[in-house]
């Protein structure tokens, strides 16, 4: 198994992206190596201040370019095919490694995924699934989390067979619950999106959906995939993980609102193409690095992309 | 100076509310009334438990029938007048009471704020403003937090200037700091309504806008008026009061986060309409409606409302 990862996205790449996959290659067995793309001169550098055992199962593949944080996916991507990320979606569509992670432009990310593996027939919109840790253990995954500002029912509706899926192979849950975000538990409740979606999530057999839930349900371990389109996904994810960091500032510690810590998981993936493509916050620093390659190896062995394209063909 | 009182509305009615009204008839001066409207045969003997002192600033006015939580706001209105609910907006609307307060049916609160006192001339929509308690400091104010699930741009506009009226006169701030809830700092990021709210909110010269804030910002004290949708608020706002109650169930203690309790604040105005409406919880908490009192008494001596109408005449 391969796994890539982008040295060069990412506010404290390239060294923090090296630091992190020297952590993850301290953990892996053998037969996994990973795969790090960027430019040869700058990570090399990084590479030698550690043992060669520390690097056995790490490759480097060069990518001259860099696309900034800043930069317009579509152009840049068209600009700079050999930058790290353009080079990383050409391995995964290539087939020569598994799963393609970065913590660089996400828009670029997300661009590059459908440009290169592209969309799985017959899905609506790719999405990202963020995972929120719940009270009661585990995680539950929502989705959208930000690819989609602005939602159709049929998009939800969608979401509601992709993140069951996902919950599926990745968690181990057998029938995951489903649930719609939503601002009350009656079905007649909310935005006309909302409203519409909870009908046609009711009406699908293949979800094991139980309803809505509300903000306040957010960590209490009422559904394992919590559905809501991108712009609610996104300011309820952001502001749920900054329950760590207030915690934090305020010197509190306990271990679940670590676990609302972004660097826990470390990625979020693009749920809804042909392949593992997962994303991580700017700010990633080693130890969300390390989390995110974690992540991508469960979904390779999982083989989840495959069953969601299974379920839909 | 009265503020009347539903002593029938929400899951603790009438015990939580009588005990919220005595404990806040305690502290108030002698020029303040409150006015709590229910049932005559079961407040009396509640009240008759403290002594006479204790209940000599507040008035019982007598309502037989109750609207209850699960009821159409609209029928039960219409089928209830002498419901605690229809009592209290009749005695607003003539000039009885100053304020009204209720921990009952959010929907009957709404549609009999607009049936009895009316929205503002010039008001798209009212809409109900929530308190989020900021790391730097006292609160910023967010609106909608529930009343519109679908908003136009022009009604977030709006809600820029409703919001920073209030946040004037509530909070004494000058020139108060409005923000848009957004999923990106760029004003081209977000929905469609997003986007097209940021252009209005900008361009509108009578508003301190600051831009667009994130999810991770919600507590950090980067906005006086936080504008968003009465869905993503709604979300967001439930998801930040949580907080509170995450951390108590990990047995963790700190000032900060006793503020995301909604007992703190405990209760949200209705904004846009011609006087002082306050909702509350169901589950309202004595201190909830004590503190709900309190702000009703901001409200009436700030006069919040009546700038509103005189800034949209």
């Amino acid at each position: 198994m391969k796994i890539a990862v982008d040295a060069m996205g990412g506010d404290f790449a390239p060294e923090a992206i090296v630091e992190g996959v020297i952590l993850a290659a301290a953990e892996l067995p053998e037969h996994i190596t990973i795969v790090l793309i960027g430019k040869q001169s700058a990570l090399q550098p990084l590479m030698q201040k550690h043992s060669a055992e520390a690097v056995a199962n790490i490759e480097l593949v060069n990518a001259e370019d860099i696309i900034e944080m800043s930069e317009h996916p579509t152009k840049a991507l068209s600009q700079k095919p050999n930058s790290s990320i353009g080079v990383g979606f050409k391995l995964l569509k290539d087939g020569q490694v598994n799963a393609f992670c970065s913590a660089g432009n996400t828009g670029a990310m997300h661009v590059g995924a459908l440009f290169s593996i592209k969309a799985i027939e017959g899905i609506l919109r790719p999405c990202i699934a963020g995972f929120v840790p719940q009270l009661t253990g585990g995680h539950a995954v929502m989705l959208d989390i930000g690819a989609n500002a602005d939602c159709k029912p049929e998009m939800l509706a969608q979401f509601g067979v992709v993140g069951s899926i996902y919950a599926q192979y990745i968690f181990g849950i057998d029938q995951p619950r489903v649930a719609l975000m939503n601002i009350g538990s009656e079905e007649q409740k909310g935005s006309l999106v909302a409203q519409a979606a909870h009908q046609l999530l009711k009406e699908n057999r293949r979800i094991n959906f139980v309803g809505n839930i509300e903000g306040g349900d957010f960590f209490e371990g009422k559904a394992d995939v919590i559905i809501t389109d991108g712009f609610t996904g996104n300011t309820m994810f952001k502001l749920g993980e900054s329950f760590y960091k207030v915690a934090s500032q305020r010197g509190l510690s306990d271990e679940f609102l670590d676990k609302t810590n972004y660097e826990s998981v470390g990625g979020s993936p693009i749920l809804g193409v042909n392949g593992n493509v997962i994303i991580a916050h700017g700010i990633s620093s080693p130890l969300a690095i390390k989390n995110m390659i974690g992540l991508a190896i469960r979904q390779v062995e999982s083989n989840a992309y495959t069953k969601i394209a299974q379920a839909l063909s």
